[in-house]
């Protein structure tokens, strides 16, 4: 069976956001390929990536960049798949420029956007694992057993106070 | 055959904005539903909404709501389904604060998040598409059939500058 | 006789800012319980929380959350209780996306909001004490002896500069 | 029996904005004052007011003002009372600075802040008429009144869209 | 001879910022063409636009976005030439996420960033002159006489005040 | 002869900013005296040292403050004295939220604002003196002769790079 | 006598902002010239401008300026008296861009900055009279008689609220 | 051969940003030369600068400043060579007010700006070498070849994710 899910990150920097991505589809079992593809300073294999994404038989794209971050959104550009953007912690403006430049993708080419840095770099695992559980229920059922434990973890902590 | 997307929003107010991700799903082919459901005036029902969505047969739940914008997260909350969020534009802050409620989402619950306004409003309609079309070549292909007219639109107006 | 205040916190690093709100009840000598209750881990708990606060005697709920922080604003559409939120300062966007997500509530629900942090918190417990004291003379007249306390301290540090 | 709100605005173009509070308690039968009063053109008029306002059996103080908005925190610091910050909208900065003015109080001072603009306002009102009702069952109760009827407005909205 | 600069924006909408670029460049007798190429909406186009403009003669490339405005970066990314990016004044942010989205280039593909709008559009063909101008004294001689032309205008204003 | 500038702050944890008022009168030969006054701890003594600062000689007040900074403003509004305010950089927003406190004053009463932190605070002595030097040539000889300091200072440095 | 307070700005639609400076000059009595100066389009005027104030007699500069508002700065770096800037309100960010530009002076050069707009221009001329009445009596007392008039006007307005 | 580009600073601890502009120039073979230029502490200096640019045979400046950063903006309303604006990082706004003072310029004098701190350091020395490149091939080989070395080292780092 194919990949389902491609974690692209902009440089490898941002893989310290991005392992959190990563950890989280194999915590829940979805098969999923890592690869820096820079927009800026790889133009032409982001385009060759996103161009062959369908054929491949991914499902979903998970693409990680900080800063004027264009990465997400070219590749969505240029591919039918839903892709989802992790706005990267950028050091001057903490990541608003990233966010920015993910989440106000003009009408026409959207990009499913989450939270800045490591929150959403879960979340995007868990989106995308979302997204292929919505048609297929056993995954569905892993992120319902993954909500079931940390919905624990919470009330657990709470004693602890 | 069921629903497949559900489109919902914190005011009637809102429809403004949700109405071009109607006018999307529709071009598209994608069966969906539209209703006002508000996090804060409606509590009940929205936990309702979200708990039943799946069971019902809804494939994504797209949210749009403004200012403290509770309503996509708490749906993502409640259902195992992917939820799209819209920012709609406020009065004050123009949409930062409803973009801020929406995206910046803990780690745990993810929302997909769009643009603020309109071109989030459609891209919200696309999204969803593009989900669904991860899964079901036709309507895969009717996303592709709308860039392809798009395409054409782009390079006919630069005729005309 | 019932407890009066209670403080609760979406997750339990939100403690390291609550626990200043728990200090001040304390030294006024108001009764406080402490939980932790996520809005989106813990959506039903909250919601049942939250129900319960008036006939439990509760006469404030002090929510302390971050990021995209709806815990203060759903607590607050399911009871009739004044609630308090505290914005408990981000990583990323430093409480901005707290503050936004909890001050920004839509006519209808009102949340008193505290500044960002720590300073937010000891206000939090003060403000409690505040509303209750302006039916319940001795915490009024506790909330009067630390303020002398305070302008004390002022005028004492005045003279080491 | 004493008035219980005060309404206090910088300048009578707040009013515009404020109206919406008077408009609130007058529907839930909370009795209420209004006055102009200025913390940079009268701030004797303002301290006085302040200093008087438990001893005239007033139960909470609502202050509007725009910009750097110093009326709320000032008459906080003179009174024990509750304090609820009404942030104006202001013509360059939306009220953004309205917001932080009021809400960025340091520890010791708190004032309950609402969201910026007429939504605000309307809220600063039912947040009035919940800390009193916290007390007093019968405002509790038209609280509550009013929030089935708004509920009822949201699910007949939904019908028309 | 060849055309030297290419101005390019990412819809037609843009046209009404762009306008004042191709006013200057007129004005300074620069010779100049014009295409809408859209980031996401033609990305093939866009790529095969920069990389010929090396051979095809030109020596500065002005690229007009708005939102997340990836035209200027990707341009830069697949062109030797110097680019000049033009933030349009968006709708819900003012223009602000498409300057974060221009100008926050990672190290390794800059873009020469003006201001949000109308002025940056006319400082963009400035911009370009000027660059040219460097290397062809003709070029920057028509640059100084336009400043001479509107240092005169400031003096005379000043006389009718 | 009395004092001419009063240099006041609203904790004493504002010192290791306003210190660097107190060093440049110092080092200018300017007669000044300091004082913590807290506009929301000490409101009274806030507005008997305001009231008294003509007829105790006093030309010019500084006044130092973070947060919802309200100490200039307020002061400003019980003096007829020029007053300077110095944003202290505040924890969560940086002094962003300070500055918005201190400079956004209403029509009427006017707070000289200078930068946020060690920089303002710098150059809230160095207004001070020039304020004064304007109408005492041997202060503002004294500022000359710092400004000739510096510059030579930059000379320098520009030769070790 | 020589004129006391010179009002210049960047260009001459920021008249429309800066008049209201020079009408509360003419209120208060205090002469003053006024005159469009460019930082950016006539640096050589502004240098000669600032350069001679101190010798022209003036005792205040006021200096107006939106977006990369430079004006107020560079006089200031040029002459010793002191400089008020008043931050334009500009199209793109209202103002945002003018105030950082203005107020964030390095060590060494301050700028004495009121608000953004309208109120900040009155404000301008208010502190200028400040300024010169903390030195000369009979200004200090105009400035008194207009507090004393606005004081009523708040006073009668709240009467008709 | 004379110099082409000068690498201007506002102060010396500037040189920890600029000094990537410097490696970038030196590593591509651009003759260049370093200086500590004050908008503010040395105006006359600055000027005498901008005015001699042209004649001594400089093709570019790098003019990198942080806060209010007024010199790349009055170098550039000096010379008729492009100017590009390096934003350094402040202290309290992280360089979001350098980067507003550099690049809001009015119409009429552009400054070429790039990122926030080190990434715009490097890319404004880029930005120089492809500006002269455009005219002078082997400068726009030495760029290429920077280039493809870049993209080898992100194909690079992907293998060792």
């Amino acid at each position: 069976m194919s990949v389902q899910v491609g974690v692209i990150m902009g440089s490898k920097s941002d893989y310290e956001t991005m392992e959190h991505t990563c950890a989280v589809l194999e915590e829940l079992g979805v098969s999923y390929e890592k690869k820096v593809i820079s927009a800026h300073r790889t133009p032409d294999l982001m385009f060759r990536y996103a161009e062959e994404a369908v054929e491949r038989g991914l499902k979903v794209i998970i693409a990680g960049a900080g800063g004027a971050a264009h990465l997400p959104g070219m590749v969505a550009a240029k591919t039918l798949l839903p892709v989802i953007g992790v706005p990267v912690q950028s050091k001057a403006l903490n990541g608003l420029d990233s966010l920015l430049s993910i989440v106000q993708m003009p009408a026409g080419i959207p990009v499913a956007t989450v939270a800045i840095g490591r929150a959403g770099a879960v979340n995007a695992g868990l989106l995308a694992a979302q997204i292929i559980g919505a048609f297929e229920p056993e995954v569905q059922r892993m992120v319902e057993l993954r909500r079931e434990a940390i919905q624990s973890e919470v009330l657990e902590s709470s004693e602890t106070l």
